[in-house]
C-alpha cells in the first residue's frame, strides 16, 4: 500500500485551479506508483470558505468538483475534502467531509464529528457533526480510519467535546488513520500538533498520515507541514513549511517495522524563524491571491515600518515595493536618514515627499474654525491621515497596495491613528508586540546589517510633536506587552494580573484602553494572524461595551 | 399568579448598571403585586456579550450580580437570564441559562438547548447546548416551562435542529412557557416571531410569556415588543416597541377565560415606520452607549446624507447634530443650496468648508510623481479622502463623532472610497438599499417637506467629475438592488438570476463587484442592521477569494 500525501496551496472558491492542482497531484501520484493520493480537508473549495457555503451555487460546483476529480481516479485513489449535503430532513443542510474516490466515482463519503467552532473557526455555522455510526473504508484489503482535523483533537483531557470518534473508529480494526486537516499556524500550533498526533498513533499503534493545508488565505497562515507518524508514535517523516509538497510512502516497507533509523528527526526551527517565513508567505499570497502586483508603504525610520518593508521585499522582490518617506518639521534628521539607508541596503526604491505644505494648508481651511485653539491630537492625527491620504494616492495610480505597519501593542490600546497609519489592505506585523518586532529584527539583522542600527535602538516615537516619545503616552514596552499579552492571550482579568504583581493603575489604565479601542480595531485591515489569539475574526469584541472601562 | 415582564435597555458589560435596573424592575414588580418578574436571555451581562464570555473575572461578575439579585428576591421570585459555569468534564465550560430566583436565593438554574450560530449569532462558540432532561420549575402551584429563545424555534419544521425542547417539557405538564429572549430586530422578525410563538401558545394549550431585550448594542437593534400570547393562539398583549416597559398579567383573571374582547389588537406599523423607529433607536444608544455627546457629517446634498441627517437630529436632538458642506469644483450649485435648506429645515448649524485649496496642494505635492498622468480615478478619491481628513480633524478637536452614510447599495458594490466616504463611527443607513433610502426619505416627509425635493428627484451622482452620475458606472439603483437583493439577502446564484431574466452580464458584472470588494468593506465601520442579511457580523466572507469574480 502506498500512501501519496499531497499538501497543496489551495484559493478559496478558485474551484478551476484546485481541481487542476489536485488532477496534476493524482497523476504525479501515479507516476510515483501511488495506490491513493490524500489531499486536505475542504480541497475542492479552500479554506475557510466561510458564507459562500450558503450559496447552492457554491456547494453545486463541490460536487462538480468532487465528480470531475472521481473521473480522474482510475487504477488509483483519492481521499479529498469537500462540504457534502446532509440528507437528513433535520439537522443543518451540510456535512464537512472527505470523499473516497476510486473507478472513476465516490465511493464513500465520511462526515466531521467534532467541529471546531473557537478563535478562528466558525464550523458550527454551516455543518452537522455526524452522529451516524462510524465506518471504516476498506481499499486493497488496508481498512482506513478516516478523521478531519478536529476529530483527533479531542483524545487527551480536552474538555471542548463530549465524544472522541477515534475511540470508535477504533473498534473497527482499522489498519491506519487518515487525518485531512485544515490547521493554520500559529507559533505554538507545531508543538500541539505534534504532541496530539503522535500520541494517537502511538495509542492505537498504527500509522497516522496528516494532511494540512498550506499557504495563505488572506489572515490565516496554513504553514503545511504536514506529517507522517508511525505506530510507535515516532515522527516518521514531516513534509514542507510554508510550500507545496507530495511525498510517497510505502506503509510494508517502512512503518510496520519501526526502523528508527528511518526516522528523520527534524530540529524545530526557532519560532521567531517561522514567524518569518509565515508572514513572509502571508504576505506574497495575499498579493497572488488578489492579484495585486504590488506594494507600497509609508517608512519613517522607525523599526515597524522596518520590518514590514524587509518582510514585503522578501516576499515580493525588491522590484515590486515603494517606500515612501513622508517627512514633516517633527521628522528627525535621522528619521529620514534611517529610512533612506534601509532601502538602500534592500535595494528598494524610495520616494521623499513632504507633508508640510499640506499640513499648512488644512491648518488654514480649518483656521477660521479652530480659531486659536492649541495645537493637540488634531494635528498629531491630521499628519498622520494626509500621510495615508498621500500613500493612497500613489496606490489608486500606480496600482500599489499599501502596507499597513502597526505592531500588536499599538493596535491593543489604539496608539494610532484611524485613517491615518491604521490604513492598508493587509497589517503584516500587527500579531506582533512591539517587543516581537524588536526581535525580528534582530533575526533579520543576525547575519549582517540590513535595518540600520540606529533603528533599533532609538527610542519608538510618533513624531508627531517636538520631541515626542511612545513613553509619553505609554507604559515602557516590556511591561505593557507584558500586560497585554496575559489578558489578550491570555484571558487574565485585573485581579490575577494585580497578583502578579503588576501596578494596578497600570494595569487598569491598560485593560480600560485595550477595551475602549475595540471601535477603531474594527475598522483596520486584516492581520496576518500568527500568535494563538489575535486581533479580528479570532477575537470578536462588543464596541460599545461597559466592561473594564 | 401575577407575571410582571420586565423589558429592558441593557448595557454589555455594565453589571452594576443592568442589576440596578432588573432591581429597580423587582420593586416596581413587588409595587404592583406580581409573584414573578421575568427578565431577558442573558440579562445580567447584555447580549451579545461575545468573547469577554472567554474571561473568568466576566463569569465572575455574572455570578456576583445573580446572587445580589437573588438577595432582591424576598416574597416575590425572578427569572433572570445569565451564563452559568458547566460542572461537567467534559463539553464547553458554559451554558446560558435561566436563573430563578426566590427567597433570597438561587432556587434552579435551566439552560438552553439550541443554540444559534447562524448569521449574527455565534452561541456554539461559547456555550454546552443542555444535554439533560427537562424540569419545569413550580412557583406557587404553579409549574413554569422554562425555555431561552431559540429552544422555541425549532417547533415547525424548521430543519435547523435534531431536538424539540417544548415537546419533552410539555410532558410535564406545565402551566405556563417562560420564553426569555435576546432576538434582534429585523424588518421581518416580528412576523416570524408571532408566528412562532402563537402557534406554540396554541399546540400547547397553555399561556406563554416572552420577553426581549430593547435597545441597541452597536449594530444590533432589539425592538422589545415582548409578548403575551393566550392559550388559544390569541396575542394577549405586546409591549412597547423600541423602547421600555414593564406590565403585570394576572394568570387566572385573564389568560384562562380567552376573553377574546381583551385582547388588544394591535395593527402593525407600516415597515418602513419601523425601520425609521429602529435607526433612530440605534443612533441614540450608539452615543449613549459610547458616552459621544454630539455626531458630525458631511452634508453633500444628496439623498443618503439627507436621510441620515434627519435620522441624526431626531435621535440626538438638533443641537447636538453638526453638518458640514465640503464643496469642490464639481459640486452643482443646487446641491449646496439643497443641504444648506435641509440643515435649515432641521434647525442643525452647518459650516461650509472648500476643499478646492487642499486639493490643489495634494495635486501640487503629487505633481513630480503624477507627471502629466490625467485625471482619473485617484482625484476623485483624493478629493472624497479630503473630505474625510476635514470632518476626522473637526471631530478629534471638538468631540463629535463622524456619521457614516454610504448606503447597502455603494457598500455592495464597492462604490466609494476607503478612508474617504466609508469613514465614521456607525454606518446608519448602510443596510437599506439606494432605493429603500428614497422610501425612507418619502416617509419622512409624508406630512411636509424635511428633504428638499429637488435632493429626492434629481438622479444621483458623486459629484467628483464634471456631470458624472451613479449611473455611468453602476446599473440603474432600481435593477441593481433587486440583482443585490436577491445575492445578498436570498443567496441566488447567478445562474437563478439569469433564470428569473436579469440581463446575464449585468448579473455577472454586479455579482463580481460584490465579492471583490469585500476587502473595503471588511474596514468600514458597524452597520445598523435592519434586514436579515446585513454587512458585517451577519455576513462573513472571505477576503481573497475567487469566486464569481
Amino acid at each position: 500500500m502506498r500512501i501519496a500525501l499531497a499538501q497543496i496551496n489551495y484559493h478559496i472558491g478558485d474551484f478551476e485551479g484546485n481541481v487542476s492542482k489536485i488532477k496534476a497531484a493524482i497523476q504525479e501520484g501515479k507516476k510515483q506508483l501511488a495506490d491513493v493520493v490524500v489531499f486536505a480537508e475542504l480541497a475542492v473549495c479552500g479554506y475557510p470558505p466561510r458564507d459562500f457555503l450558503e450559496f447552492d451555487d457554491f456547494i453545486r460546483k463541490c460536487y462538480t468538483s468532487i465528480e470531475s476529480i472521481a473521473e480522474e481516479c482510475r487504477d488509483i485513489a483519492a481521499i479529498v475534502g469537500s462540504p457534502s449535503i446532509n440528507p437528513a430532513e433535520k439537522g443543518k443542510p451540510l456535512y464537512n467531509s472527505a470523499f473516497f474516490l476510486s473507478e472513476g466515482k465516490i465511493q464513500s463519503i465520511s462526515n466531521k464529528t467534532l467541529l471546531p467552532n473557537y478563535d478562528v473557526f466558525d464550523e458550527y455555522r454551516y455543518f452537522e457533526p455526524n452522529r451516524q455510526p462510524y465506518h471504516v473504508i476498506e481499499y486493497k484489503k488496508y481498512r482506513f480510519a478516516i478523521t478531519i482535523c478536529e476529530d483527533l483533537w479531542t483524545t487527551f483531557d480536552n474538555p471542548l467535546y463530549i465524544r472522541n470518534p477515534m475511540e470508535d473508529l477504533s473498534k473497527l480494526n482499522p489498519d491506519l488513520i487518515i487525518n485531512i486537516s485544515a490547521s493554520p499556524f500559529h507559533y505554538e500550533q507545531e508543538t500541539v500538533r505534534k504532541d496530539v498526533l503522535t500520541r494517537t498513533a502511538k495509542i492505537y499503534g498504527i500509522p497516522l498520515f496528516y494532511v494540512n493545508h498550506v499557504g495563505a488565505q488572506t489572515e490565516l497562515l496554513f504553514d503545511g507541514a504536514s506529517l507522517v507518524i508511525s505506530p510507535d508514535g515516532s515522527i516518521f517523516d514531516e513534509l514542507n513549511y510554508f510550500g507545496e509538497d507530495l511525498r510517497v510512502y510505502n506503509l510494508n516497507d517502512f512503518l510496520y517495522k519501526q526502523q528508527k533509523e528511518e526516522i528523520r528527526d527534524k530540529t524545530s526551527k526557532p519560532r521567531i524563524e517561522l514567524i518569518h517565513d509565515a508572514l513572509v508567505m502571508g504576505i506574497r499570497d495575499y498579493f497572488l491571491k488578489m492579484g495585486f502586483p504590488k506594494a507600497i508603504l509609508g517608512l519613517s525610520g522607525g523599526i515597524d515600518s522596518a520590518v514590514t518593508l524587509v518582510l514585503a521585499a522578501r516576499a515580493l522582490g525588491s522590484e515590486h515595493v515603494k517606500a515612501v518617506l513622508l517627512p514633516s518639521k517633527f521628522s528627525s534628521e535621522h528619521s529620514v536618514r534611517d529610512a533612506i539607508e534601509l532601502a538602500d541596503n534592500l535595494n528598494v526604491s524610495h520616494d521623499i515627499i513632504s507633508i508640510e505644505e499640506a499640513f499648512q494648508i488644512f491648518e488654514n481651511t480649518l483656521s477660521p474654525i479652530f480659531k486659536g485653539l492649541s495645537f493637540n491630537l488634531t494635528e498629531e492625527n491630521l499628519q498622520a491621515r494626509i500621510r495615508a491620504v498621500i500613500l493612497m494616492a500613489l496606490s489608486n495610480k500606480f496600482g500599489y497596495i499599501l502596507l499597513n505597519t502597526s505592531n500588536k501593542s499599538e493596535i491593543a490600546v489604539g496608539y494610532g491613528t484611524l485613517y491615518g497609519d491604521m490604513c492598508g489592505g493587509i497589517s503584516v506585523v500587527g500579531d506582533l508586540y512591539k517587543t516581537q518586532v524588536y526581535e525580528m529584527a534582530q533575526f533579520i539583522n543576525r547575519k549582517k546589517e540590513i535595518i540600520p542600527a540606529n533603528t533599533m535602538i532609538k527610542p519608538p516615537s510618533a513624531e508627531l510633536r517636538p520631541g515626542q516619545k511612545d513613553s509619553d503616552s505609554l507604559p515602557e514596552y516590556k511591561i505593557l506587552d507584558q500586560i497585554l499579552y496575559r489578558y489578550i492571550e491570555q484571558r487574565k482579568g485585573p485581579n490575577d494580573l494585580i497578583k502578579e504583581g503588576f501596578d494596578e493603575a497600570t494595569v487598569r489604565k491598560v485593560l480600560k484602553l485595550v477595551n475602549t479601542n475595540e471601535y477603531k480595531r474594527f475598522q483596520t485591515p486584516p492581520i496576518l494572524r500568527i500568535s494563538p489569539k489575535a486581533f479580528g475574526m479570532g477575537r470578536r469584541m462588543p464596541i460599545v461595551a461597559r466592561y473594564l472601562s
